[in-house]
């Protein structure tokens, strides 16, 4: 029902409540389907897809086209035009992700701690799709198959709603992925595009609790605090990356010298680069000045608390200012870093559980008893000993995929693969027991 | 700051906020001692509260006395009045459960699936307190004891809001809950009373997500569906348990005979007691005439299908009459059950997805592929083979307690142990790897 061409019938306004409950309708039906395929047959749909991403190249660039025109006479800026273009090379990393997800083992239908009871049952847990997720997304095009491929091996459905600046693109991606489930005999229903770019859409989509299992908004801070205080059901959200580095005493300098340049600088605009640098005062004044001349190097500015400053603000060419309250909890995605001296691991994990965005943190310590107490006390999604924040993502985690991070302790915490779209139902084997 | 003696001052109903502030506070930073609380400390803690619950007998008695004669003055029946009863033998039971909950291993800080990955990185799951979370329930008091040492075991904290008719009771074992915790070393805020009855407390409570990491309510369907709207922080909610035995062909009749009598009338008003029988064709004629006599000896009205109508009419003293659509939906908690022959598991499968509550279905049978695919595709917490729905519980499961049975799919399904109040961080171990 969804098919390219259908979206100029449903313009009216009125008709979109029942365009999402068709849409939400179908993908619970297609979602019952799904949870009983054999792994073979969503492999063999993941293989396909990867195969007509490979063989559709010229028409999915015409549609991408459009979207680029459209964008170009909008006015579009040059990163954002960059992050809608489908480039070869982009539908060829697509691609190689289908495959790889087609390559790893199946999770669902696993049994886990099957265990026998006093009464001699046998009670253990199966790993079963969630059933159908939403998924709200901006312009990038390439999340509509990351999406689609991750629902496919999941056997979830999902029903996608990404940016309207990429709608020809995610229409022409989304006929591909139907093609695909169609031809492994998986009902095409399984992912399904909002055909239409109307706002109304997504407050419709969020709040059918009877269709859709879970929402996962990909996408701005305003977007995802939208939707999470509107939707009727749960949301897997992320919201802010205010990771830290904590450069312990006694610790090996030039490893935190490298690690605290690593995790600013590496990109400054992932969620997982650090934006807050703590630093014992045991070693402040033999490490500072090392991380200071990297940081001034590459036009880093540092906001630093006046301990920090006085060590800091010598360094020729360095941006150096005072830190104000607000800086301890910015995430600046930019070359600015919050740079504070702190006593000792103590007064670094109060002040990450007070200011970080409970995402990444980091400790680098020779210090075993510090280690274990940073990552048992720190309460973050992810906990770091001598490593650079970048690592936390899914595929660094080994998880094969990764669907979003979330920020939240509720269900899935930290980067989300194919378990976060899972759930665990309780099985029972008997032999006829009875309760007494 | 919640002493049983401190209601009086904030009658007014403006203090309310801010109390409710203080709570939730209060309960947060002792949340941050509880999650590094040593095993050896939250065992003390509960070994001493179970002396406390056995010694201090008479006063606990003398302060549910209170409840029991304002709760007579205001006409409460003799079942009400039952539930908020103190008994001696209900004190032991809560003292035991403490006692085993000491004895049962810590799940904290325990780290699973630490695999190193291709950057040399190892990467692992720890399990953590969720942090905080709101309990609210009805008269039973002894759920304020089941709560706290749960609290206590999980290293979390809670805020626990019982029945206004319970309140004498709850205060005086929340003062005993509060003198084991700081007899321990724990702090007393880690297990705090909503010291009033006002029942704004109530929309407060679930709309503080700065302190209040999830909210568990346990009661009627009413309460839970009132909570779940208006809580501005996830819910580990239990609706109702609509429950069928579905009676498979082949399969042991006298064992199908045994367990469908026990799951509806080993007792009646159990959510995990079974409101629905489906039976296939093949063995109806054989099966139902048999599980009718004893359904009509124990005075169970059978509410079928024009098919089993057929085969259970003539049964003498059977109490049978048409289904209605309704009756298929229907939790009755009472001797009612509604039954239909099918013609396969198919058929089964069918129904139970279409108007169970997903709470516990089982199949009995003989036949493995059937089971199979029952417990597959029945989309359930809790799927049985040979086993009667009655076990669906927390100790029967072997969780060693339970706080609650969830409905839901996201974060915890079925019984609710001490898993339940938890979630995982990732924990990262380096040598000072970099992203490149």
């Amino acid at each position: 029902m969804n098919a390219p061409d259908s979206s100029n019938a449903l313009a009216a306004r009125s008709e979109l409540p029942d365009l999402m409950q068709t849409l939400g309708s179908q993908a619970k039906t297609a979602s019952a389907l799904m949870a009983r395929a054999p792994s073979a047959i969503k492999n063999k749909a993941l293989a396909g897809l990867a195969a007509l991403l490979r063989s559709q190249i010229a028409p999915l660039q015409a549609a991408n086209t459009l979207d680029l025109q459209r964008a170009t006479a909008a006015g579009l800026a040059g990163p954002m035009l960059d992050r809608l273009k489908l480039e070869a090379k982009t539908l060829e990393t697509v691609a190689l992700g289908c495959e790889q997800l087609a390559a790893m083992p199946d999770v669902i239908g696993e049994i886990i701690g099957m265990k026998q009871q006093p009464s001699g049952i046998r009670v253990g847990q199966m790993r079963v799709p969630i059933g159908v997720f939403g998924m709200i997304y901006e312009s990038r095009p390439n999340v509509t198959i990351e999406a689609a491929s991750l629902a496919i091996k999941s056997g979830n459905a999902c029903i996608l709603r990404g940016g309207s600046e990429a709608i020809e693109s995610n229409r022409a991606l989304t006929a591909l992925v139907q093609q695909a489930l169609t031809q492994a005999g998986l009902p095409a229903d399984a992912v399904q595009l909002v055909p239409t770019t109307d706002r109304e859409a997504v407050g419709l989509l969020i709040t059918m609790p009877q269709y859709v299992d879970v929402i996962i908004p990909r996408g701005g801070k305003g977007l995802i605090e939208r939707i999470s205080r509107d939707a009727k059901v749960p949301v897997i959200k992320h919201l802010d990356g205010n990771c830290h580095v904590y450069v312990d005493d006694p610790c090996d300098i030039a490893m935190a010298v490298s690690v605290a340049d690593n995790a600013k600088t590496q990109k400054y605009s992932p969620c997982n680069a650090s934006e807050g640098l703590l630093v014992a005062r045991g070693v402040a004044a033999e490490f500072l000045p090392k991380i200071g001349a990297i940081y001034a190097a590459k036009g880093v500015e540092m906001r630093c608390d006046p301990e920090a400053q006085a060590m800091l603000a010598k360094l020729p060419g360095a941006k150096v200012r005072s830190a104000t309250e607000q800086d301890w909890y910015e995430e600046y995605l930019a070359p600015v870093i919050s740079i504070k001296v702190v006593a000792d691991v103590d007064e670094a994990i109060g002040h990450i559980n007070k200011y970080s965005s409970h995402h990444t943190d980091a400790i680098l310590t020779r210090d075993h008893m510090h280690a274990q107490r940073f990552l048992r006390e720190v309460d973050s999604a992810s906990v770091m000993v001598n490593a650079s924040t970048r690592f936390a993502d899914g595929f660094e985690f080994g998880l094969g995929a990764e669907i979003g991070i979330s920020t939240d302790k509720f269900h899935a915490r930290g980067p989300v693969g194919i378990e976060g779209l899972t759930s665990l139902k309780y099985v029972v084997l008997g032999q006829g027991q009875v309760r007494s």
